[in-house]
């Protein structure tokens, strides 16, 4: 295997899975160019009966062989139903090598490790969280697996680099020519983004709804003309799983300082009170109370911003509600408030990858936030972002939005400084997830580091009371309460690719000395 | 040129404009196969500010050339201002052999004739309403032109057929990023679905609105992640002249009582009593005494559509609001009620020609429909329908939805037996438009034909009252009025093709000899 150090000095091969490969050149070095996958040309005169009685039914409509392409979206997380159920089917008729393509697996789909090891599962292109993630990093799967952005994989899926033979599509509701949504039916999860991509472009699309409502069921996330056949089943999910039936904020008095940190220099750098402000938050704890504290610094200061990003949550529908924002423009529901609003305010938008993260448009809604708030699992002193492997090693999360978001006009970074004994900070990351150049700001609870590139922003700064100080400063406070950490010990196997946004490799993953 | 004749017995060329033709092989022949165009891959990174100043700068950025194809939809109908805008500064700069690519032109376009006569325009891949069309009719396009239907359009665009270089996207309300809507502003017309291939697989996309608002607009009919550039002007039409004010229902008793015929014949067919009722009609006279005659006797029998298929008008806003449809899925809005119904109702459902009627799709809207009523300007003996030609020849009319339409489970043709002293059934239509196995019903004043192939129909009207005689009945009827009529004269040269929704040539139109 050959190999090539890319712009953020990291060695990524050139050639894996067969697959020619490029280096990470840049956040915004590739210019486009080439023609996307156009996709299958149907006839609309097969498509005039789609519903199926049941899933084999549908898994013998499509033809699955040994070796093809399964995907799957997780807007249902950790309650998901509809992966375990086909890929048992798929094992128990003794297919092999199947390649799954799902935007994200999580603990509920730990079974798959089995199936791995039984070589039904061959590789896996998509995110790990949990257990899968830790097969992965045990060098349990026979190809390299490739971790992609939300953005990205849409990107992949569209220019061809990932061709999807079957895609199913687990449905909360749906009508029997396809089109369905994600906001009615007992198992409503909010947005199906997520699955718009494959359902565009993968060969065979199947529906998989156990809300069936006569046609048509709008709003059509999925639209039935992608749609070749649609299967009701009694449950996808488990409804408490699927959504929370409300997040809560922190009660970590430390998490409570980072989020009020990090609201404060929103307001004390300007870029609240500018016109069109905008910014991205997510459903952990810290996200949540950033969003709280940006509500009541907005309403103080009686800011409206155009939009918010979401995964919404109750806390961005009360600012919707009290007029703190003109819209949420809304990517995944994380609780039942943000599920509910999206259904029945028309200022609650749903979006999906193309219109929000897709780097192969002709631009996407991540360049025009102002402010995205984002967690991480370690920085190093050159603002690189680690989001998908611990310090120890072990890749147990997707990247989720993360690299796409970062495009955001200023990219905050929120975690405390040392997590576990281990410092978040440190000298090199683990894992690029996304370089350095799109990272504007880190927040902890012992200070805030401005990457030296952003001088706007430090001179934005220079009046406030916030305590900035520079990355190399708190990365050596984190040093002095853990002292140096140990580094993993890998093997020289290649076990994942990180691919950024473009479709480059801005790192690899290799497989751990240590087993478990 | 060779010919080969098609399945409803024309002589069509196997080539022109340098394509190789496929004949009409039967309306359900065509069973998909090979790829679609993909479109050209664009980077994020150079869409960060794509408001220019004005259309000068929008055509200077766009950097058309001699021959390129450049392209508009008709939602403004006869109010637009754009296409003359535009095509006023392409001739000033001195260019030549545009193809023209509008979804339709109306007489409001009239200018383009010059532009045809001084080369600007060398062809037209569109519908021609009215002056234009004559002008082809007179063989003065260089090229060939091409008439597709709505779905024809944009599966042409989908699958590469009919390659545009520019799009230019009239747009009532849009913001900075290109996301556009036809339901806000002084312009508002309604959907934009005509717009939507163009937006999604020409080279360059150009929105014009006068009415910007902040991001984001929405609903975005137009995604602006596939817009390269946005131009405010002043006034993208004359609003009076984009809807009407309201549509009238005709006075004339014999129009008044086709439409009874056609309501009565839904009822005592039985078909307005099955579940999931459903049927289309659109907005000329018949269609809209047809829908008021629908409603009252679906109000009488306590029925209630599934949904209803515009072009939307108050008739249909009315049935909405009366709970005698549960849904109305809406591909334009012809009047203003319609528009703010679309706008306010959601309900009110914008429709595309891919969700509504591209015959390269895994299905669409048009094969779900149980009856629609549509209108003609000839039909003859076997059913075959035109309605681009008139019987003297010219071609004044483009497809509209009708060849996708006529997917419905019953299509029905409502037209006066006579008109101007000529019949309207005739031995062989002058152009088909769509083949008489796809039409099922004539409704004349005089008697109601059915297609001999629908002995389901023929049964169930056993019982009824109405007046159901053979189609060569009602030709003989027709005739016995009017005396056998003067077939027109033309040249030999194709100066139109009539592409069939799957791509292939159904019929050609040839030059008439006379010239005005």
């Amino acid at each position: 295997m050959e190999f090539i150090k890319n712009a953020v000095g990291r060695l990524v091969p050139t050639e894996i899975n067969g697959r020619e490969l490029k280096p990470f050149m840049g956040a915004h070095a590739d210019q486009g160019g080439g023609e996307k996958y156009g996709g299958k040309v149907p006839a609309a005169a097969k498509f005039n009966n789609k519903l199926l009685d049941n899933l084999d039914a549908a898994i013998d409509a499509c033809e699955i062989r040994d070796g093809m392409t399964i995907s799957f979206h997780h807007h249902l997380r950790n309650g998901d139903f509809l992966i375990n159920m086909v890929m048992e089917k798929l094992a128990q008729r003794g297919l092999k090598n199947l390649v799954l393509a799902p935007s994200a697996l999580f603990p509920v789909h730990e079974k798959l490790v089995e199936y791995i090891a039984d070589g039904v599962i061959a590789n896996i292109e998509g995110s790990m969280n949990g257990p899968v993630g830790r097969a992965c990093s045990q060098g349990k799967l026979k190809g390299a697996a490739v971790l992609r952005s939300h953005g990205g994989r849409y990107r992949a899926i569209q220019d061809g680099d990932l061709h999807i033979d079957v895609a199913f599509i687990a449905a909360p509701c749906a009508d029997p020519h396809g089109n369905a949504n994600g906001v009615n039916g007992k198992s409503a999860c909010g947005p199906l983004g997520f699955a718009l991509a494959d359902s565009l472009w993968a060969d065979k699309v199947v529906v998989v709804t156990d809300h069936l409502v006569p046609f048509p069921c709008h709003p059509w996330s999925i639209e039935g003309g992608n749609v070749d056949y649609v299967v009701q089943v009694e449950s996808i999910g488990d409804a408490a799983q699927i959504v929370s039936g409300t997040t809560r904020i922190t009660r970590s008095p430390t998490r409570l300082l980072i989020a009020r940190y990090a609201a404060l220099f929103v307001a004390d750098s300007g870029i609240m009170s500018e016109p069109h402000f905008s910014f991205q938050a997510g459903a952990g704890g810290i996200s949540l109370a950033f969003v709280k504290y940006m509500s009541d610094l907005m309403h103080e200061e009686k800011v409206t911003a155009d939009f918010i990003r979401g995964g919404s949550t109750k806390f961005m529908v009360d600012m919707l509600r009290d007029g703190l924002t003109k819209f949420i423009l809304d990517g995944q529901s994380f609780d039942l408030d943000g599920v509910r609003s999206l259904r029945d305010n028309p200022a609650h938008i749903e979006t999906n990858p193309f219109v929000s993260y897709n780097y192969h448009t002709k631009g996407c809604f991540a360049q025009m936030v102002k402010v995205a708030v984002l967690g991480a699992t370690e920085v190093d002193v050159n603002f690189n972002v680690n989001v998908n492997t611990h310090s120890d090693g072990w890749l147990l999360h997707g990247i989720g939005g993360f690299a796409d978001a970062a495009d955001a006009r200023v990219t905050m970074i929120t975690a405390p400084l040392v997590r576990n004994r281990l410092p978040i900070i440190v000298d090199e990351v683990t894992t690029v997830t996304t370089p350095g150049e799109t990272v504007d700001v880190i927040v902890t609870e012992r200070g805030i580091a401005i990457n030296p590139q952003r001088d706007d922003l430090l001179q934005r700064m220079k009046g406030s009371n916030l305590p900035v100080k520079t990355i190399g400063e708190l990365h050596d406070i984190a040093i002095d309460m853990t002292g140096i950490p140990q580094k993993p010990e890998f093997d020289e196997r290649v076990v994942a690719l990180i691919e950024y946004r473009d479709g480059t490799v801005i790192d690899v993953v290799r497989q751990l000395l240590q087993q478990d």
